[in-house]
Protein backbone atom coordinates (compact mmCIF):
# COMPACT_ATOMS: atom_id res chain seq x y z
CA UNK A 1 0.00 0.00 0.00
CA UNK A 2 1.38 3.19 -0.81
CA UNK A 3 0.71 6.26 1.96
CA UNK A 4 1.06 9.71 2.31
CA UNK A 5 2.81 11.67 5.44
CA UNK A 6 2.37 14.71 6.42
CA UNK A 7 5.20 15.78 8.86
CA UNK A 8 5.18 19.49 10.69
CA UNK A 9 8.34 20.54 12.46
CA UNK A 10 8.51 23.17 14.37
CA UNK A 11 10.34 24.66 17.77
CA UNK A 12 9.57 23.44 20.72
CA UNK A 13 7.37 25.72 22.74
CA UNK A 14 9.16 28.39 24.42
CA UNK A 15 12.23 28.37 22.34
CA UNK A 16 12.98 31.29 20.29
CA UNK A 17 11.67 31.14 16.38
CA UNK A 18 14.15 33.89 14.41
CA UNK A 19 12.48 33.39 11.28
CA UNK A 20 8.85 33.77 12.75
CA UNK A 21 10.02 36.58 14.98
CA UNK A 22 11.84 38.20 11.39
CA UNK A 23 8.11 37.37 9.93
CA UNK A 24 5.71 38.45 12.63
CA UNK A 25 8.22 42.03 12.60
CA UNK A 26 8.19 42.18 8.72
CA UNK A 27 4.23 41.87 8.90
CA UNK A 28 3.73 44.39 11.43
CA UNK A 29 5.54 46.58 9.52
CA UNK A 30 3.85 46.30 6.93
CA UNK A 31 0.92 47.22 9.10
CA UNK A 32 -1.09 44.19 9.42
CA UNK A 33 -2.84 43.58 13.14
CA UNK A 34 -0.27 40.55 13.62
CA UNK A 35 0.37 39.15 16.68
CA UNK A 36 2.68 36.32 16.27
CA UNK A 37 3.93 34.40 13.77
CA UNK A 38 5.89 30.49 13.85
CA UNK A 39 7.23 28.94 11.36
CA UNK A 40 7.31 25.18 10.96
CA UNK A 41 8.72 22.65 8.00
CA UNK A 42 6.06 20.24 6.54
CA UNK A 43 7.27 17.14 5.01
CA UNK A 44 4.95 15.41 2.43
CA UNK A 45 6.11 11.69 2.43
CA UNK A 46 5.45 9.20 -0.24
CA UNK A 47 5.86 5.81 0.75
CA UNK A 48 4.99 1.98 0.93
CA UNK A 49 4.18 0.39 3.90
CA UNK A 50 2.02 -2.83 4.73
CA UNK A 51 -0.41 -0.97 7.09
CA UNK A 52 -1.24 2.62 8.73
CA UNK A 53 0.23 1.70 11.56
CA UNK A 54 3.23 0.56 9.81
CA UNK A 55 3.38 4.05 7.93
CA UNK A 56 3.23 6.17 10.99
CA UNK A 57 5.81 4.18 13.03
CA UNK A 58 8.03 4.35 9.71
CA UNK A 59 7.68 7.50 9.90
CA UNK A 60 8.17 8.31 13.38
CA UNK A 61 11.47 6.37 13.06
CA UNK A 62 12.47 8.82 10.33
CA UNK A 63 11.63 12.06 12.69
CA UNK A 64 14.66 10.72 15.18
CA UNK A 65 16.98 9.80 12.73
CA UNK A 66 16.36 12.97 10.61
CA UNK A 67 14.01 14.93 10.08
CA UNK A 68 13.76 16.42 13.36
CA UNK A 69 16.15 17.60 15.75
CA UNK A 70 15.36 16.05 19.14
CA UNK A 71 17.02 19.10 21.44
CA UNK A 72 15.02 21.79 19.78
CA UNK A 73 11.76 20.34 17.48
CA UNK A 74 8.65 19.22 18.37
CA UNK A 75 6.86 17.43 15.59
CA UNK A 76 3.24 15.94 14.57
CA UNK A 77 3.02 13.15 12.29
CA UNK A 78 -0.83 12.80 9.58
CA UNK A 79 -0.63 9.49 7.61
CA UNK A 80 -3.31 9.20 4.71
CA UNK A 81 -3.40 6.46 2.16
CA UNK A 82 -3.60 7.07 -1.55
CA UNK A 83 -4.30 4.61 -4.44
CA UNK B 1 -11.74 38.97 16.96
CA UNK B 2 -8.46 36.86 17.47
CA UNK B 3 -8.12 34.31 14.69
CA UNK B 4 -5.11 31.50 13.68
CA UNK B 5 -3.92 31.04 10.37
CA UNK B 6 -2.26 28.64 8.58
CA UNK B 7 0.24 29.54 5.91
CA UNK B 8 1.04 26.44 3.98
CA UNK B 9 3.72 27.95 1.24
CA UNK B 10 5.12 25.34 -0.89
CA UNK B 11 6.75 25.11 -4.71
CA UNK B 12 4.39 25.20 -7.46
CA UNK B 13 4.02 21.86 -9.17
CA UNK B 14 7.00 20.85 -11.30
CA UNK B 15 9.27 22.91 -9.68
CA UNK B 16 12.56 21.68 -8.56
CA UNK B 17 12.36 21.34 -4.71
CA UNK B 18 15.98 20.59 -3.71
CA UNK B 19 15.54 20.60 -0.07
CA UNK B 20 12.76 17.84 -0.76
CA UNK B 21 15.21 15.74 -3.15
CA UNK B 22 17.56 15.68 -0.55
CA UNK B 23 15.11 14.70 2.25
CA UNK B 24 14.23 12.06 -0.24
CA UNK B 25 17.74 10.61 -0.86
CA UNK B 26 18.86 10.73 2.80
CA UNK B 27 15.83 8.58 3.29
CA UNK B 28 16.36 6.45 0.92
CA UNK B 29 20.17 5.91 1.91
CA UNK B 30 18.59 5.25 5.82
CA UNK B 31 16.66 2.26 3.59
CA UNK B 32 13.49 3.86 4.38
CA UNK B 33 10.88 3.07 1.43
CA UNK B 34 10.46 6.26 0.18
CA UNK B 35 8.85 6.72 -3.08
CA UNK B 36 8.85 11.13 -2.62
CA UNK B 37 9.47 13.66 0.08
CA UNK B 38 8.53 17.73 -0.73
CA UNK B 39 9.21 20.04 1.79
CA UNK B 40 6.76 23.34 2.51
CA UNK B 41 6.83 26.06 4.94
CA UNK B 42 3.76 26.50 7.48
CA UNK B 43 3.60 29.91 9.12
CA UNK B 44 0.87 30.05 11.75
CA UNK B 45 -0.07 33.26 12.81
CA UNK B 46 -1.81 35.17 15.06
CA UNK B 47 -4.01 38.08 13.90
CA UNK B 48 -6.95 40.35 14.57
CA UNK B 49 -9.92 41.10 12.29
CA UNK B 50 -13.38 41.45 12.46
CA UNK B 51 -14.84 38.46 10.92
CA UNK B 52 -13.63 35.37 9.27
CA UNK B 53 -13.77 36.67 5.80
CA UNK B 54 -11.83 39.68 6.82
CA UNK B 55 -9.42 37.78 8.50
CA UNK B 56 -8.66 35.43 5.01
CA UNK B 57 -8.63 38.76 2.79
CA UNK B 58 -5.60 39.80 4.99
CA UNK B 59 -3.99 36.54 5.27
CA UNK B 60 -3.87 36.46 1.15
CA UNK B 61 -2.76 40.21 1.02
CA UNK B 62 0.55 38.73 3.60
CA UNK B 63 0.90 36.31 0.96
CA UNK B 64 1.28 38.53 -1.90
CA UNK B 65 3.16 40.97 0.19
CA UNK B 66 5.41 39.14 1.96
CA UNK B 67 5.03 35.16 2.69
CA UNK B 68 4.86 33.92 -0.56
CA UNK B 69 7.13 34.31 -3.86
CA UNK B 70 4.62 34.79 -6.94
CA UNK B 71 6.88 32.92 -9.14
CA UNK B 72 7.63 30.29 -7.66
CA UNK B 73 5.24 29.44 -4.49
CA UNK B 74 2.25 27.87 -4.24
CA UNK B 75 -0.31 28.94 -1.12
CA UNK B 76 -3.02 27.47 0.93
CA UNK B 77 -5.11 29.06 3.63
CA UNK B 78 -6.56 27.70 6.34
CA UNK B 79 -8.22 30.57 9.07
CA UNK B 80 -9.53 29.42 12.66
CA UNK B 81 -11.49 31.97 15.45
CA UNK B 82 -9.52 31.54 18.67
CA UNK B 83 -11.19 32.33 22.30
Amino acid sequence: MKYSAKVEVKFKEGLFDPEGETTKKSLQGLRFPVEDAKLSKVFNIKLDAKTKDEAYSMVEEMCKKLLANPNKDDYKIIIEEIQ
